[in-house]
């Protein structure tokens, strides 16, 4: 049979290869540490399991196209709540952030259409931009530069007639780049001159390092129909379970073509909208500054062991909870793939993600890798000593 | 802003105009019965909320992305109760049957193809067929034939080098027509000879009035890479806000594929599919048989109420919960506007699904509309009434 061209172009995730050998090490008896995993072991708020308890209707029923009106104002108002003026009709709820970026593609990507997006980039971009057609048009970032991309001298060489929009993920995942007050204005700045969606990911807002405070590029008010923010309680609310997110702009017109598909789609799931409103309502900036305080000691555990491992090149992370570290070999994938078959110490190993998968451009990335901190420090602080044993097991028996 | 000609294409929901002349009719103090809601009153089993009430985990995690080990398992085994052999890998979680047929438009469809749909559809093919670039060509019916459509005569003409797929649902919504064994294996052929895929939605199943067995297309192992089944929870357990269907196909390229984008949103949302693994190991025949006497009821009281309305046509429908009726006017939108304007009996009037929003071909089906026999028998027999009633008061004033 045939299948289109899109979703042949498409790839699976490209850490899936490795699961075959994580199982036969398993089988060996051996335990695997994980620096590639997003998913936090943070508890989610008892709110939204709470919340869930007093559901008492009989009839699981459908929530109307747009969002329930419960979580539409949760959503208003946390904006509300950093300063930013929005209205219940700015906002669509999605399936998580997921269904905001492919709704947003949707309505904006046409065959042949380019999106800028710096590299490294968090992978499912590729998947969902390809679905809609696109492509994504790499903005060069360099480990030497800490990963920053928001300068005209990177961005404006690569806008053609076929650029649509610029997407940022800040705080940013793979490499924690948050971005300042005038490198978001920049953005905004280009998307207004040369007429392009500016698509700003904001999942991972609250995950900031520097004491700055919360920010969104919806606080910019001059350019209401370029600006469109994903976004989702998952990252916020250590719900990664509850699919629930949102789109939002105050581009009515976009509003509406993106209405079309939701729609169709009939609704969000009710009970995660019904949980996710009672997270907001019960969030305080206690709530955040704990959840922020916990991954700034993990971050802190990495950078710490990551010290002290030879040769090893990386910038403290400014936000989220994801790092970039330049190893000292040339192919992290032949590391992994020795870490797993290979090598043990006291009977554990480490898996990581492979730099490869978050680059576009063939052969970037191959010496880096991609560290998620979200497990315990004592954990992290392990899982790195690993990584250093691992590579310095994998150099003395002529790894490179 | 430039907006993708896809998504230019697509409408928004036909019903939605009425929206403000409904809200004008209930300011005056008027009642407005519904036939136009898909949104069954029967109660989702508690077993549901009973599961939800028992999950004991702190963080609501991340599923894997091709679905739960639970609810997979729960599809296969419900499956295998209709004598089905499938395995948890020939099946993908997804939000609702909307997401499975999403991901089988992506997979399957090119710019420029062409998916054969027997008219009158349910309108959201339309959208997720127009997003994945592709376009319904109608396999016409008529409402003198019983909107029946699997014939070689019917489809064979229609195929071209752009025909990909044939979408049927079954039983189907609007027209409450049940495919059968003799039709459903001629449709098979008919894939197999012209190497098209099958794509069957059978989340109205378990309704199915005639006393046959339940089935799917499924049961013919001679065409395993031509067949997909788009499955739902929503209906089967009147738990329509729960977002959990499937994508079941034994082609193993299509559900690898498709895995890619399940692999790009993630997971399906964790709880929905909880919950739903539950109702699937709670449910009996004889809950689906008090199901399917309750809307058999529901059909009948409308079917008697129509009787006594001079002038309408219809079929007796055969399954799921929805008819499609000719009423003796030439336009059902005007009479909508008049019975939301003008008309009222004790104070009550009554809305409904006009019939042209169903139809790809221009202006077929103004003088139809589609009823939805979800809600009591006594309010649908009264409902029913009105729409009589209406009709009456809309010629007397020289209606047409």
């Amino acid at each position: 049979m045939k299948f289109s061209s899109r979703i042949e172009e498409c790839y699976q995730s490209p850490i899936r290869k490795f699961h075959p050998y994580m199982v036969k090490a398993q089988a060996k008896g051996r335990k695997v540490l994980h620096l590639n995993i997003g998913q936090p072991d943070v508890d989610t708020p008892p709110a939204f399991f709470e919340e869930l308890r007093r559901f008492g209707e009989s009839v699981l029923a459908y929530g109307p196209s747009p969002g329930m009106d419960s979580y539409l104002e949760a959503v208003r108002d946390y904006y509300r709540g950093l300063g930013v003026d929005i209205e219940c009709d700015d906002i669509l709820a999605t399936f998580g952030g997921s269904e905001a970026l492919q709704l947003a593609f949707s309505c904006i990507l046409e065959e042949g259409d380019e999106v800028l997006v710096p590299e490294p980039f968090y992978p499912n971009y590729n998947t969902f931009i390809r679905v809609a057609g696109a492509r994504i048009r790499p903005i060069s970032t360099t480990p030497e530069e800490g990963y920053r991309y928001a300068t005209r001298e990177k961005i404006e060489p690569l806008i053609n007639e076929h650029t649509r929009a610029i997407l940022a993920t800040d705080p940013g995942n793979p490499t924690g780049v948050v971005l300042t007050a005038q490198e978001r204005r920049l953005l905004v700045d280009i998307a207004k001159e040369h007429d392009l969606f500016l698509i700003s990911d904001e999942v991972y807002r609250e995950l900031v390092y520097r004491g700055e405070e919360l920010s969104t590029i919806l606080s910019f008010t001059d350019a209401p129909d370029h600006l469109v923010v994903i976004d989702s309680v998952s990252k916020r609310f250590s719900a990664t379970g509850a699919r629930v997110g949102a789109l939002i702009s105050r581009n009515r017109e976009l509003i509406g073509h993106a209405l079309k598909i939701c729609q169709g789609r009939l609704c969000a799931a009710t009970l995660d909208q019904v949980g996710a409103a009672a997270m907001y309502r019960a969030m305080t900036p206690e709530y955040y500054n704990l959840v922020r305080q916990e991954y700034r000691y993990r971050r802190d555990a990495v950078l710490a062991a990551l010290e002290k491992i030879p040769g090893v090149r990386y910038e403290r992370p400014e936000g989220a909870f994801y790092m970039m570290v330049t190893l000292p070999v040339e192919d992290a994938d032949k590391l992994q793939y020795f870490l797993l078959e290979e090598f043990e110490d006291h009977g554990e190993t480490v898996m990581y993600a492979p730099g490869e998968g978050f680059y576009a451009t063939p052969g970037k990335g191959r010496n880096e890798i991609r560290i998620a901190y979200v497990t315990n420090p004592a954990e992290l602080t392990r899982a790195v000593e690993l990584l250093g044993l691992g590579i310095a097991a994998y150099k003395a028996q002529g790894g490179k």
